[in-house]
């Protein structure tokens, strides 16, 4: 999921960027078996050989240690909500334009697209993506709708923007690949404003 | 990319039955390592020792001899002209339909999810599913559409097919995973009628 190999070093826990170090280690191998799910900030703590209270001191929340973890500097479950809170009839057009402008970032698109081979070309490491996007972006979406299908619409979200980052950044589609952000915005923004608000 | 294995024979090559699982085997190799672009139905002959001609006898075109190779009885590139040739305002409808009563076949649906896996999560094969889409799937449909931006709004069809394909199959995220196929099709019928036609 990252660049960065676990530690495996023994002896008694120090604290300082060793203790950081050793967590992020230890979330890696958590995360990378678990999935996202399925880690806990105990269960991380308990492998870098630190208190859990220590972790959260030093990442915050899971979802915060996750970002780390596969050092994506981009966090949806941040970032959306404010969008979904801004004006409602550009709410489409405004998230498609939020994760096309992350992915034009060469580091934000590297690391994106290694985390989409990895969990997608994986069963192992399949949970990963998909708790993530389950737990920190389609719940959050969901609960800010407050529909009753508000599961399913921002699912029907997640679909469309997981096909546009597919076809255009790992199977490099030529049409798809080569359109401009305004372009796919155009397109692209009102399918998923229909499938929030429709 | 399927469940044969190469064969390694040596010795003159035959007619019959043999000749067809080296052709098979032949065509599993090259497209593994040249993708579907790359592949042409002469080096898969050189490669099984038979003839080109002998090829198109047994399996037709390069389109025929993929569906073969990757063992998935679902060919897009036959049935989806018919869907696009009948009634207009139902197109997008029955393309959904189309993909997901074929997806909900365990047999397609187990080497669906294979194929998607293999081709995502491995930089080698990912041109062999993206040649696939583009060549046969996406370009009959911009031919068939006939539009300036038929290119691009074939390929948006298709990011959005994927979407629905990966997140309900691959990532099995719960509203989308456990929604009806009567439910989806309502749901993402419309957009895909509106990348064809809005």
């Amino acid at each position: 999921m990252t660049e960065q190999k676990p530690l495996r070093r023994r002896g008694r826990p120090r604290g300082g960027s060793d203790s950081r170090e050793r967590i992020i280690a230890a979330a890696v191998d958590e995360f990378g078996e678990q999935g996202y799910d399925g880690a806990t900030i105990r269960s991380i703590a308990a492998r870098a050989g630190v208190d859990s209270a220590l972790v959260h001191h030093y990442f915050g929340t899971k979802a915060d240690l996750f970002a780390e973890a596969v050092g994506i500097p981009l966090r949806p479950d941040i970032d959306v909500p404010g969008i979904l809170a801004g004006p409602r009839d550009e709410v489409g057009e405004r998230l498609v334009r939020y994760v096309l402008e992350a992915f034009e970032q060469p580091d934000i698109r590297r690391r994106g697209v290694m985390l989409m081979r990895t969990a997608i070309g994986s069963r192992l490491t399949t949970p990963l993506l998909a708790g993530f996007l389950s737990r920190e972006l389609i719940g959050r979406i969901a609960k800010q709708l407050g529909v009753d299908d508000a599961e399913l619409r921002a699912t029907l979200v997640a679909s469309q923007i997981a096909g546009l980052l597919l076809t255009r950044y790992v199977l490099k589609i030529a049409p798809i690949a080569a359109a401009s952000v305004d372009e796919l915005v155009a397109r692209i923004g009102p399918t998923v404003q229909r499938y929030l608000f429709g």
